[in-house]
């Protein structure tokens, strides 16, 4: 079975085909800058080779129609025919109260369309790679693998904002959750750790720390999601590359009224200068704060601080919310790549019991390692994410 | 030494009239609904008697005057002279940068009214007392305290929101944290309490917990704050009464845009219409939320849920930013009268060695006491808190 994964973006479309016999990634790439006039970008890898040139891509169908031209091309690309697409799998950020993948259909496309306003830059997009998809693979099963719905086991009380209740109900204001599709990949590969092995899986309290340009950490008991930091938006929680994360929400309408800034100024300032950005000046990558910080610059050292410490915090929060933890997992770009933010986490929760293993955890970059001592009390792991195979077998799971 | 406390809201004059050699409280009360015309009340407790009448009162300053002469009413009153007023202690919401209790000139005036900005409910009224204080008793030393000041020991990573760094600046926006007396007295009672004395003053790692209307948290080592959840202003952080505390930052300018909400009505709305009131629709008064819950009406017990689930987080983000507790207390309304609450947090901390004893839980309303088992790895203490006294003990360090 292959199945087509498909992520978009307002001006990019990102695709792998995954065999799901062995897992493997037949082909993967990108089309970018779609709309932008004569200078749309297709990047693709498969067979072991690279290829990057110029396309004419005014839309994301356009694009979707150039990703399956290359896969079939004839003696060259990885399938014969577009017939041995299975399925198409779609990453589509926000499904309102619908809680897991599911089935694309007029109703699907609607409710998609309907959460747009609260996923205003993501689901307009993924509706147009879905119409796409529709288009030039008629007849070929379309699942919709929604980024809230590995949340939808979270008790009220998580998810529950103390606003007024009639006004959260009819505008739909609740937590929901971002990042949910890599939070299920790290919670399930989790449980299989060999080092978990004599717990009862269906107890397991884990906290998982999606670190990347955005930044989660979800709470989980036995592969169930019971709290996670994003919210309403995926603004809330941890600090991240633009976004500010948890502040005084008192800070909104003081900017407004003292500042001069209206709804979407605001909203521009705390998703995308804010952050690492917004404290250091400097950039929003990890990379750069990391040696900013080690050539001594006072503001990068602080938002190493920051970062870390409020990673801190919800670990301890998530640890009492549980009433314990069996382990602590590290994912995306930072998360795996990072030794030196895993090293201050890791130093933070000292206390606690947490032990490092310097060594293993200065040898894990993009690789699953254990980087606790045996004589820590909590389980601390790197566990490299896949969002597209998860989408890829989210879908299976529907179709089968 | 007699101090005499005030305490403005915007129309109301809260006062004590405080002994310090014994701690004694001579004389409470409060003078209500100034510059309500015809209707202002007073209301006073000295020497076991109450008194309760309308009175005349069109500004702060003529308030003052009512408290003075009833104080110093011949052959009754408490004093027999205003020269027995040694100092008059001044509670002062926000002090900005200023982070101690401080004599009052036109310097300290000055911010007290550079720093309405941000408490503009609180410092206006506070500047009038001061006023009136300093025209009715001329030559008596005034001292501010403010409610930010326990404060001034978090560390920067504690109190730097990931804002871009140059606005906040410009703007004063930081972490400044309320309830700072209340805290400080606490702290200060926790460290003497005779299930600490084996331990080190400077390293007692305390977490208190001041519910009330409003609600805040606050972690200190050796008596100095190192976090707390109240914010820039007093509304991030727990659930109370009629303020949401933390939410996505997000949902504000998301109501802006889909429910055309200007900036004023949205800080109404999220100070005022939310937390406890806004969950239930019932009202902002835990006894009112907890009958409605025992009666098994399903918001009310979704309420109390959050509640007490916002603050197990609010701990265990505590524990782990300090690397340990020592003692957990409970200070205010909330935290002083209700054993359910209370009952609810510490069954809520059993996974981490928590063991309440519930007889001694059951038993304590309005008095200190220690309502953890022997047994239990951290101690929880009910302290009742006593701002006007803790106003009282700073004015006379500050003017000694």
């Amino acid at each position: 079975m292959k199945v087509l994964v498909i992520n978009c973006g307002s001006s990019s479309l990102k695709f792998q085909l995954i065999d799901m016999q062995n897992k493997s990634v037949l082909a993967r790439g990108l089309v970018d800058r779609i709309g932008v006039q004569g200078s749309s970008l297709f990047k693709v890898a498969f067979n072991g080779d690279k290829e990057e040139r110029e396309v004419r891509a005014g839309n994301h169908q356009k694009a979707l129609e150039t990703v399956i031209q290359c896969l079939t091309a004839p003696g060259k690309g990885p399938l014969t025919s577009l017939n041995e697409i299975d399925a198409v799998g779609h990453r589509v950020l926000h499904g309102g109260k619908v809680y897991q993948s599911a089935l694309i259909d007029e109703k699907i496309k609607r409710i998609i369309e309907d959460c747009s306003i609260m996923g205003p830059l993501h689901n307009p997009p993924a509706l147009m790679g879905i119409n796409a998809a529709e288009k030039l693979l008629p007849g070929v099963p379309q699942v919709a693998v929604f980024d809230t719905a590995f949340f939808h086991t979270m008790p009220e009380k998580a998810y529950t904002y103390a606003l007024p209740y009639e006004i959260c109900k009819s505008y739909g204001i609740r937590r929901y959750g971002f990042h949910g599709t890599s939070h299920r990949y790290v919670v399930r590969h989790a449980l299989q750790l060999p080092e978990l092995a004599d717990k009862e899986k269906k107890d397991i309290s884990l906290i998982t720390c999606h670190l990347g340009n955005g930044c989660s950490i979800t709470a989980s008991v036995g592969g169930q999601a019971v709290d996670t930091s994003m919210g309403f938006t995926p603004l809330e929680g941890l600090v991240m590359g633009t976004r500010c994360g948890d502040i005084d929400p008192a800070i909104v309408p003081f900017l407004q009224k003292n500042a001069g800034m209206d709804p979407e100024e605001i909203d521009t300032l705390m998703n995308k200068k804010s952050g690492l950005l917004g404290l250091t000046g400097i950039s929003s990558d990890m990379r750069d704060i990391e040696e900013a910080a080690e050539r001594g610059e006072e503001r990068a050292v602080l938002a190493l601080d920051i970062f870390c410490y409020r990673i801190i915090k919800y670990i301890g929060a998530y640890t009492f919310a549980m009433g314990r933890v069996d382990a602590i997992c590290f994912t995306a770009g930072i998360g795996e790549n990072s030794p030196t933010i895993r090293k201050r986490i890791c130093n933070g929760l000292n206390g606690l019991g947490v032990e490092l293993d310097e060594q293993a955890n200065a040898a894990a970059f993009g690789c699953e390692a254990v980087i606790s001592s045996p004589a820590s009390k909590v389980l601390m792991a790197v566990v490299p994410t896949d969002e597209e195979l998860m989408i890829a077998m989210e879908t299976r799971e529907v179709i089968a």
